[in-house]
């Protein structure tokens, strides 16, 4: 594969449409941009879809979880996945059912998950986990315990295949249809952090840290 | 199962922690708000997520897409799926990395594709889904002509089975982190709709139809 591009393979191959990326800029700006992945892995050959907080390094995707849960004793035996990042940007509003749409971007990634059991490769793994949830969290907290790191399962992918959807702007009509009396367009979708709330346990004079000021933009 | 939850079995047991939740109610609400689901299947042994818009009517989710994709092809030979439709609430911060988590409500469907080939069940879903997308907006439109009914593939998933799981309030943290001066609590997260932005050939006159002015709060 080349430095700029992931390979197009039978994999990750977009067979219909124009809006397929498969440039590792693309890619790794949706990932970096998302909260949540949607992981997808094969149990008793069924498939199970499951919401994950991610993190990325490179060309590496690292998850997480309990030990004790059925994805991670499945994923941690090396499993194929199907780790799959959406932004949601816009519905979009045509005018007959058939040309409505949405606006998103969004990344598939192929791999195969190896556990990640080096105490060097776990801690950095959490950390980068951490910190794409919220950038900077990792230094500003009481540092994991022994008992902490081993009840934590970490699986690392790395990217065997991935590519990248995109669709943006206004509705594609029929040509007959803009003559309709009938409303076009794009509804945007965001989303959006709101203030943040101390919890009831708060210490008198701690301050919202620099991490989530910046995540909400006060900073 | 009865009128009230799904029955739990192997393939939705939630195993562990206590967020699982089988009640219909709150597994209808989640996929009722959700715009976009992560539906999962195999593909040459390899599992493979993608995100689609969908619909529900009663137990049963509806799927479409262009007739042409991988993916319409392959459920529309009846497959097993899963369909996960997740809603972050919020970005759970901990005084200890361990302890950080999300606020969110998450649905897992799993079921077999049926195709939906008979015009009346067609159009009633492709209805449905349009409606999913923006609540009214069939009635709104132009109707659909056959070559475009014919273009679309729609699929079925009869719910076999379901779980929602979900998160809320602030962190659980260890007892004695408590006292470290550590800032601990939530920054909400929402999906929010913008002001609804008309495309370059719309007619003059046409108002913002009641369907949109519904989904931004403007009605």
């Amino acid at each position: 594969m080349s430095a700029d591009s992931y390979e197009i393979t039978k994999l990750n191959k977009v067979r219909v449409g124009n809006r397929a990326d498969y440039q590792r800029a693309t890619v790794h700006a949706i990932l970096d941009e998302g909260f949540l992945a949607h992981v997808g892995f094969i149990d008793q050959e069924r498939p199970i879809v499951v919401p994950m907080v991610y993190g990325r390094d490179g060309d590496t995707v690292y998850l997480h979880g309990a030990k004790a849960t059925r994805m991670l004793k499945r994923l941690a035996g090396g499993a194929p996945v199907s780790i799959t990042v959406t932004l949601l940007d816009g519905i979009v509003v045509g005018r007959s059912a058939f040309h409505h749409s949405a606006n998103y971007r969004s990344v598939v990634v192929h791999g195969t998950t190896r556990p990640v059991t080096g105490a060097r490769e776990k801690e950095r793994a959490l950390k980068i986990i951490t910190d794409h949830l919220l950038a900077g969290r990792w230094d500003e907290v009481r540092p994991m315990s022994k008992k902490e790191e081993k009840a934590t399962g970490v699986v690392a992918v790395d990217i065997e295949a991935a590519s990248a959807k995109c669709r943006s702007g206004e509705p594609v009509d029929e040509e007959s249809d803009y003559e309709l009396p009938i409303w076009g367009g794009v509804i945007p979708v965001a989303t959006v952090l709101g203030a943040p709330v101390g919890d009831s346990r708060l210490l008198d004079g701690v301050e919202v840290p620099t991490s989530v000021k910046r995540a909400v933009g006060g900073d």
